[in-house]
């Protein structure tokens, strides 16, 4: 039997990559996405469309309304989505996402007796999160083995990120190299209901980019083009 | 204007004290509270009484739905409560709770531009839930600082555990001393609609011996009695 892991799966380029490394290494996936009151809900469109792909055992989707602590511009409609880099951590931090994502992911893993869980965080082309680095994800992995039955009864947690140190362009040829369809993913942090990118926004930027650095042909709808 | 603070407050015994104790420290307090799908959903309808009681300035119930993941006996009706105390972690272990707890309220708080969280997890008279001892909530706080932009930025978080070193009897009369009417509180793990005790459960055992202990009348509707 193999071993469990629990994927946290937006169905960006990112997590789409990372669920299929975590097949690639013969783990049995349980993808965990959420309804996190974000307003690029088609984010989970793709994220059953990849789970489905890359046939997962099992794909939660779990509502946390995270809009109600509000923020971001990721979560308030108030708070526009910037069109060009800024200084600093950008307005479309969701505070304290990845530490509630990864404490979800936790519980699960410990209910499925998973000891690894894979997320998608990365230290290269990134925009600027403190919770996509080395250090926290350390932090977080410490704490972890603190917290459950799990670790206490001697089954110690690993946080997996295997994207860690790629840049975009190294992602993508690993992605494809495994088979992953990135049509079927949704990077734009304001994609319409169809799933069509924005096209300017900083998560658009970093997937272009990344795809004109690997060579390959980017198949992403863009409302505006480059 | 006085600093904020989230404060946890599931509607119990141990949280309705801690909050008390953080309105003593001059905090403006904003309690958090969580439906995760407990099977004692009368604890919520005591979170709410002491809040109102406490005066805080705002308080949230936020949905949570830990019940999906299940693993504990008091997410998943199909687990009994049990009725004596077992050996080891007991299965009203709600697998990564005050994790998930713990990164909402650290959510709330970088938003609320608070610094302070207090959560009224003890090391005496508890259950021997992991996720309860002084290493597992350092861990927390040296991740969360870590985590958020507000940390980057140099406004670190404390996680505060007053009740971290007291006994049960010493929790109660603290709270006495301040004011608490513990009458509005729940404690059973399976309390009825009414909010009623039954008595029985680990969680009544500690309630009643720590009333007891601090040599004052226990007020507490128990349908079976000690």
């Amino acid at each position: 039997m193999n071993k469990r892991a629990v994927i946290l799966l937006s169905g960006g380029l990112d997590s789409a990559t990372v669920l299929a490394m975590a097949r690639q290494r013969q783990y049995d996936c349980y993808a965990l996405s959420f309804a996190y009151g974000q307003r690029h809900g088609s984010e989970l469109d793709a994220a059953r469309r990849v789970a489905q792909a890359l046939a997962v055992c099992e794909h939660r989707i779990v509502h946390l309304d995270l809009a109600a602590f509000g923020g971001s511009a990721l979560t308030d409609l108030a708070i526009p989505v910037p069109e060009a880099p800024g200084k600093g951590i950008p307005v479309t931090y969701v505070p304290a996402r990845n530490t509630i994502f990864l404490a979800m992911a936790l519980g699960w893993a410990e209910v499925l007796g998973a000891q690894d869980i894979f997320i998608g965080v990365n230290a290269v082309d990134y925009s600027g999160y403190p919770d996509c680095r080395p250090d926290y994800i350390a932090a977080f992995q410490h704490m972890a083995n603190l917290a459950t039955r799990a670790a206490v009864e001697g089954r110690s947690m690993t946080i997996h990120t295997p994207l860690m140190t790629l840049g975009k362009a190294a992602i993508i040829e690993e992605g494809l190299r495994l088979g992953v369809d990135y049509r079927l993913t949704v990077s734009c942090y304001q994609a319409d209901e169809q799933g069509r990118a924005c096209g300017v926004c900083d998560s658009c930027r970093l997937r272009r980019e990344g795809f004109a650095a690997a060579g390959v042909a980017d198949q992403t709808y863009y409302r505006v083009s480059a």
